[in-house]
């Protein structure tokens, strides 16, 4: 259903040339997002100002047209795109390109939202510094305070959450009502800290349209090893072992199924494997030190402090390490890397994005293998992801049948019986850094307590009670 | 006015023995707060677990009894005492101390709002660990995460919301409901991560009851130097070099006027004066190296590290360091943890806690040296602080009249004149770690956006409704 056309008239005035489009061709690539989600769009607004954010969300508002915000659209929980009705605009950020704002001395950056983060970082790398949320997609800055990404280096750097000093945003009311929380000031305790609750909030209290992040100095100096472990409860002895001799040195410890392993080496053929007669380990770490400063004559190679570290935990009689290959970073990365794509050329992926706290995660991993022998014999478990802050990307993978279909009624019981387990027996998180969206709002609506989603309402209602986006607390 | 006796029967029938007073001698310790604020309680009430909590907020909400939530009562600006009425009972948390639940493996640890700081530090010593928010205070649990405290080593570890993992709350409202925000997991987001909000803001949306804080390891290697900068606008290049040549082992970058150090070595015979011929600089830092493991034998000695990086900077034509001493960690943190008292025995101490964007402050300090020397000629500047993450305490020191009276509206004069000068003209925090209470809710009454009051009053009524402590938001 094509909104009225003086609704369109309207918000190109308002937007001017490029600021709307309406043209199928040219709202495809926002109306899909970059796994599951699919939706059909009524227009793409484009502003390139908060101001004009603001007077797009006024417009709306007072016109009762359904808005969802999207910025780089590289979620993996539909957060970002809009329904089958054809009747919700789509809200985007990606012109918001004006401010790039570098402060050396407080190390901090004011930027738009619509900048991607490899943009940010390729900016920033000839001063040393760096956004330092690792991830594998291109996310925009906007999507990454929305979402409250994670990423491989959390173990060292923490989340966007931790690595924000403020966000001017938009909300969703008759006004379009522009507020700023936090101007990058490190500490300031003189009432609640606003943005937090619009970090990983999917933009249903307000639209971000500027960040003021936290900077890092770039590593310098990176070792990183392959870990195999004694067993599964091995995993949580060595990453405090490792945190006990490498400090703050540690910034990655990924765990890595052997499972995840063996499809990854027969997907991208380009990685050699790494291990002795390619016997692939049940499980494995990828151990990541790094530095920030080019190495001094004084200092010791930061691998011989890796090996010397490990050789250490090795000699321990009983300890927790069954073997260990020092290697290059890029090489061990790339494996690390690979581990998505070979997950899905092995089959059609149930893929969940949980958390627990750090000692759990083997335990529930082996539950769950003896659980899904017993109920699920056809799935596969190909689990890998940040077991250093309690993060797993339990990825199960289903057979397809010969024509390439999925049993998706079966999917569903396999997520919901795994994901139950996760969080009713061990505490866990079903959405550890992916966020909000339709893919997962059915769970945050079944396992959300009364108390916190009549919170929810009332600060939805002093903030952007005409918020319709995708994410709905 | 004293409370009717049946309702001391029916607080004294829920909180048993010793759980409630009402004599005046016993009741005093908790009358009266760290530095300025001395107010009357009509009663102090001390419940043993959350339970018994929420049984008396339900009973007093019920009966319209005010209740001030207190915890250690250590902070400085009025958080934790009554006011002058004697209608208010203090709802003090210095009896929860059951819980004290270590988890090593999540480097965690759950502990009820009734433990000190440095009670929690002495029981993790022995596992390596340590809570690494460091203060000149000893504060408990509960008042730690309502204040957000920060402190001397924020630069490495951070304040109290960077390592609050969860809380348990008890909320004002009539049946004293009790919630759960986070449960030791790293990462999570399943929706608002609704702790943030009661972290920092003193007990106005809920009471903390139990704390779940992330912890770290104990540093084993200490090495730490007095810098001279060639002048204020070299203390943030100096801060920059510091961080690019030392990376995470930069564990403090404080602050010292000269005046500061003065006063403290006249005040505490017992430091001896660190710099040659007894000649102080007008602005001195105090920078600490840590590392978290035992040296290795391949590795150089922290100190001679700090040294050869302190050479490099030297060496540098026309570098921000004028001069450097490298000494014992104790006695140079001797002299920086006695400026406080030192201040104090130099007339009325009019103590302001603010930030900066990390550039600005010593901008700030230079031109209310000069605003200063022409409105208020009889005040002393007599600053120290964190100004590696932008704080300062601002102290003034005005003197005494001779019959050791205080001008108070100079001194209120002087507190407002300052105060609008960091925060309008800076974009200063004018409450940077102290957080808020009686002594600064009128600035926070004066300089908070219309906006801001409205969410906050909303998410009051969604929270505790019948909150009536000493922060009012």
């Amino acid at each position: 259903m094509a909104l009225a056309s003086h609704h369109i008239e309207a918000l190109g005035a308002i937007l001017g040339p490029q600021g709307l489009l309406t043209a199928a061709d040219e709202m495809a690539p926002y109306e899909s997002g970059a796994r599951y989600d699919r939706g059909r769009a009524a227009f793409v607004a484009r502003p390139r100002t908060t101001a004009a954010v603001s007077e797009v969300v006024a417009y709306c508002t007072g016109n009762a047209i359904a808005l969802v915000p999207q910025s780089g659209n590289t979620g993996l929980v539909g957060g970002s795109t809009p329904d089958e009705s054809g009747e919700q605009g789509i809200l985007s950020l990606d012109r918001l390109r004006a401010t790039f704002d570098l402060d050396m001395d407080n190390r901090s950056l004011r930027v738009d939202a619509g900048f991607r983060l490899s943009e940010i970082n390729a900016r920033l790398e000839p001063h040393g510094l760096f956004f330092p949320v690792d991830l594998g997609a291109d996310p925009m800055a906007g999507g990454m305070a929305a979402t409250n990404t994670g990423g491989a280096r959390f173990l060292r750097f923490g989340d966007v959450r931790r690595n924000t000093l403020g966000l001017k945003l938009v909300l969703s009311d008759e006004a379009g009502t522009v507020i700023e929380c936090g101007s990058g000031l490190r500490k300031d305790n003189t009432g609640p800290d606003w943005k937090q609750l619009f970090i990983g909030t999917g933009g249903a209290f307000g639209i971000v349209t500027e960040c003021t992040f936290s900077l890092e100095r770039l590593p310098r100096q990176i070792a990183t090893a392959f870990l195999v472990p004694r067993d599964g409860a091995a995993v949580a002895v060595l990453l405090a072992e490792m945190e006990e001799r490498a400090g703050a040195y540690l910034s990655a410890f990924e765990g890595m199924s052997g499972v995840a392993i063996r499809h990854a080496l027969a997907h991208a053929p380009s990685l050699r494997n790494p291990f002795p007669g390619g016997d692939v380990p049940g499980y494995v770490i990828l151990v990541e030190l790094s530095r920030s400063w080019p190495r001094r004559k004084s200092e010791q190679p930061l691998d011989a402090v890796l090996e010397e570290l490990l050789g250490d935990i090795w000699e321990q009689p009983g300890g927790p390490l069954h073997d260990a290959f020092v290697g290059a970073a890029p090489e061990m990365w790339a494996l690390r890397h690979a581990l998505s794509e070979g997950a899905k050329s092995a089959g059609y992926v149930v893929g969940l994005d949980l958390s627990f706290r750090r000692g759990r995660v083997m335990r529930f991993r082996d539950e769950m293998a003896a659980v899904l022998a017993a109920e699920f014999p056809e799935v596969e478990i190909c689990d890998f992801g940040h077991v250093g802050d309690g993060g797993v990307h339990f990825n199960l993978v289903m057979p397809r049948d010969p024509d390439g279909g999925v049993d998706l009624d079966l999917a569903a019981r396999l997520r919901s019986r795994v994901t139950d387990v996760a969080v009713e027996r061990y505490g866990g998180s079903f959405s550890a850094e992916h966020g909000l969206g339709r893919r997962n709002q059915h769970i945050y609506d079944r396992l959300t307590p009364a108390k916190f989603r009549h919170m929810a309402t009332s600060f939805k209602l002093a903030t952007s009670p005409a918020a319709t986006g995708a994410v709905r607390l």
